[in-house]
């Protein structure tokens, strides 16, 4: 039998449950699971915020493991076969349908009405989709990624959902090099999108975020210079940025107010990528004159991560792995056992990234 | 002497003065006016509600003139010498700078802090600057469009200060063929907006205003559908598209709700173009979670318009002069001594364009 | 028992077939063929011009048929039942696989090796995979587009193959208000991009060839000037052009010398859509200091089209159907016993549009 | 009186002539030189290879000064005023018009036709209008960049001309992170592209010359990979790239050929920007069905540097000056008097950049 930790329904204790082992369908993959992760997501669905969950579920969207099986052959997006040993991630997001009308008009696949994704949006009795648990069962279509040699499963980890996320508001912002770039929170999103700015040849990258510790994490992530919420932060900015604000503004706090502030920021013609606001947490008051229209401003709103962002992330974490301390997040691990700690320590910030070893 | 008419101070009745014939420097150009408009920023004038004008003024900035003399031999764009006798237009936008940050680096010259604004920055102590005059003076360095032959001065009267500025914003919008464009507004750019993203191919046009008669404009400027703002708009427009919302949307009413309603008409990843705003009529309450970030969307503010959407503007109304019905916003011309019963027309919406003809 | 065209081998004559009707899977949709083509590509599979044709093939790529049948519930984009009786066309190409490198993580769909195009790369032993039939069988996952009311079969074949790959070059030149377009080669190509840049709001529509007739039609789609293949052509495009050479080229003639004096026909800092050189016609000299270097011009190649240019050329001529004179170039229909005389019509250029009714 | 090298007609030796001191206009600015250039223009002018240039000229385009005198006050772009002291450079690139149509309309300041150059347009009798001298004459309007603390002149001069251009070339390429980028060519402009590629966040970076050390120049400017004109070359660079070719070329050679085959290193899809082809070279033979057609390729020609680029090259060489080998170029100091030996030390390529020191 097979041991994963399942989300009852909201606000009740994480259970240890075991599950039959899965027969494969074609073209299937079973892991064993290598790591996953607590991220605020997994903080929102215990407490029931999330609409549409279908409790119970074993959370866990982004993981890694090693292959044990296949459903015959099973290819990665490079065409090479998927082999038992293989350590590999995989796109959490699933169901993608490549056939309406956002997928393939509106070319805007993260909006596609039938996605689904692992740790969320799948039932426990659906089997074993989630990575709070022993093995993983990636149902047929899934898309499967290689690990890189040097990317071991805790530094993907530490990435977490939140670098093809970044990677992704990061690609909307368009740098150029040389641009003054400002973001606003230090979370996982915010961090991310710190290094892959100063990874992109901004000339300068700002953070902005209320907690002192988050703003040392965000130096040793490609910060040049950090600023907390204080009442002469527009001013700051300001002069930071030659006396016109920032080129490029990328919104990674998830609170409403700083929108407005964002919009603020930003030097007259500049773009600001909206990509924090993933939950519902209210309305700000905006001018649309002076924040808008007289700044000639860009606006542009960032919905989730797709296949490419994904494989990027891959690509880019090998490559800046030593540049930029993404481990730093990392303080601290867990077994199954230990999962309700790992939450408790998620949601009162004790620790930015819990990561879970089912396998001890 | 020259007779003007003098808007001496806000809230004062306008007043026709005589000036000097003026001398010309080198590079210079003497019109003799053909017709000059009453919009609704020179009611905004009369009202002092723009800060930082130099009364007196003679307001009057999108103008049609006969050349009367040059100072020496002066180009137009395409190289040719301006001569007597000539029709031209020229851009009421002046002494961008070519030279700063915004103009150089940011290449958004309409951000230039150096911009002056025939009939409304300059003061009538500097000179013939404004169309509500006998003759226009064209500083050295004022750009001058030769009048194509088939636009007339009330055609491009009509067109107006609004037309360029449209353009500007169906530019931003990237319209492509088929696409459902929304448009809120039926004012001089709404209007504008609505025949030209008919002319760029859109496979729909749909226009919203409170007013029946300006909505019955907007069928004649090529609208396919005509809204009011009624409790079901929001559903209204999602039966007209498809269920998804606009592709397009284009602001041009001015009203700062006008913008979260037009973030809820769009579609998942629409473009939003935001250019009504221009003067400061206060905030609105947005949702950045619905309106801007799990929508994908792409707001994109655009302020004025530079030589480039002048230019074309020429170019497009020449071309599209038979196919939208652009005189019919001019139901009365008038003289320099009626000038303060064309401001009072206007601002009471009897005409939507008050044409003045100084010469008679 | 059900008769179609079977192309057996290169250069030999078309014959007639008969197959069993087919037994359908889950998701396939069996049509009556309402009307199918013979375009220019028939004629060089019948030459064995293309590589990797499994023949015998029943050909025809792009046609209309009426729904018999369908393997239990099938959707279209729009998410409607696909029901008996319906008129319905379908795009053609087929198994894009949604999971490789250049769909997923280089968005170039068009050019994902997993491929298949009805008419050209099934065999007939694989099924009614071709128009040239009674009736086609559409496999699960071929994407069916509705009809519009206004979009007979007829001038939906007029339009045929060329219509979405056009609109696929359209939206790579990105056209601009007032832009002087120009368009190389008036075949079925060349002429449905004439019509959507003037649709997009081309300021002005040129098209050059060698065939007067060919000229004659483009005329009817919207061309505002005609050139044929003479030694001063360079100039007198740039007489037409303000001096400067077009703001966008689109290359649809096939002829690779037509890639060089595109270049030099182009304006500078123009765009050159070059989507004519679907076969390898041979090489051309271009000197990369003048041709693209010093004129800062942007090449696009464009390849293929995809589901969002299908179903946006359906929409597309919907609304321009009564402005341009797509059916003039069909003047001629066909049985499938006179398939034969089809091919040799379109091969001799007697026809330009060959429309093959299977039922009659 | 001030000492200045004169190139008096091609393939003549440089004499050094003096010159008395200018009177400044209001707005000039006069600099005592502590930097300039020999670069391979400088040949190409010393052999006559360039038309128009109006012998006998002062050469030398990128310089560095420091300011004796301004003829009132003179603001840089950041609207500070040049003072007596100030280290500065200039944008060589003069006499952009901003009003005719390829600066207004076209937005390809560029191609301007009314550019002139420092060192190459202006001739010795007009004034000391080019580096090789012991001071520089900035005629009103001409652009000043203050120097930044850490970029001294030498510094400067290493990333000369070519990195403006190199920077225009990056911005065309829109590098995405972890995109393949492969550069053609490792003199100045490929050098520096190498570098910028790097700090764009690619994620590879391949280089091709056929000169070794070359090669090892590039490998300090951030090249991953060095590949020399071998048979296999085109292979080579396809395993290097995942077997598809890479996702950004950059042409910095200067040989036609090149461009060919450049052509057939990149992937589906890729963008190529044809940067070096700045003389006339000859031409080369392309198939434009498979390299650009079929291929759904992008060519993107770049042609010289404008005001922004030149501005964020002080911004850019400023924030990566320690990261990547500039000064490596730098091998040997010129005075006035070495000018002969600096030009065939360039000319046989003894050294890659030649820095004079006019006031020793």
């Amino acid at each position: 039998m097979i041991r994963a930790a399942v989300m009852t329904e909201p606000n009740a204790p994480i259970e240890i449950r075991a599950f039959p082992p899965p027969v494969l369908e074609p073209c299937a993959v079973l892991l064993k699971t290598l790591a996953s992760e607590v991220c605020g997501t997994d903080v929102h669905l215990w407490h029931g915020r999330l609409s549409g969950v279908p409790y119970p579920i074993i959370p866990g969207h982004v993981s890694v493991g090693e292959v044990l099986e296949t459903g015959g052959e099973v290819l990665d997006m490079n065409g090479r076969p998927v082999e038992p040993g293989d350590r590999v991630t995989f796109l959490d997001v699933h169901e993608t349908c490549h056939r309406c009308y956002y997928c393939l008009v509106a070319k805007a696949s993260t909006r596609c009405p039938h996605r689904k994704v692992y740790g969320i949006t799948y039932s426990a009795s659906e089997g074993l989709l989630g990575g709070w648990s022993e093995q993983i069962y990636l149902k047929p279509g899934v898309q499967v990624i290689p690990m890189s040699a040097r990317v071991d499963p805790e530094l993907w980890i530490a990435g977490g959902c939140g670098l093809p996320t970044a990677l992704h508001a990061i690609d909307r912002a368009e740098i150029r090099l040389g641009d003054r770039v400002l973001i606003q929170g230090a979370g996982p999103v915010g961090l991310n999108a710190c290094a892959l700015a100063n990874a992109s040849g901004a000339g300068w990258v700002g953070v902005i975020d209320a907690v002192p510790q988050r703003l040392e994490a965000a130096r040793k992530m490609g910060a040049d210079q950090c600023f907390t919420l204080t009442a002469s932060l527009l001013s700051d900015v300001r002069t930071a940025t030659g006396g016109r604000g920032a080129d490029i503004v990328i919104e990674a706090s998830g609170r409403p107010e700083a929108v407005a502030q964002g919009c603020d920021m930003a030097r007259d013609h500049a773009r600001y990528v909206v990509v924090g606001q993933y939950t519902d947490n209210g309305s700000v008051e905006i001018n649309p004159h002076t924040a808008i229209n007289r700044k000639h401003l860009e606006i542009r709103g960032c919905w989730g991560s797709d296949m490419s962002h994904f494989w990027r992330a891959m690509e880019v974490i090998d490559r800046f792995h030593d540049r930029f301390d993404w481990r730093q997040v990392i303080s601290q691990r867990y077994t199954l056992d230990q999962i309700n700690d790992a939450l408790a320590d998620v949601e009162a910030r004790r620790v930015v990234k819990a990561v879970i070893l089912p396998n001890g």
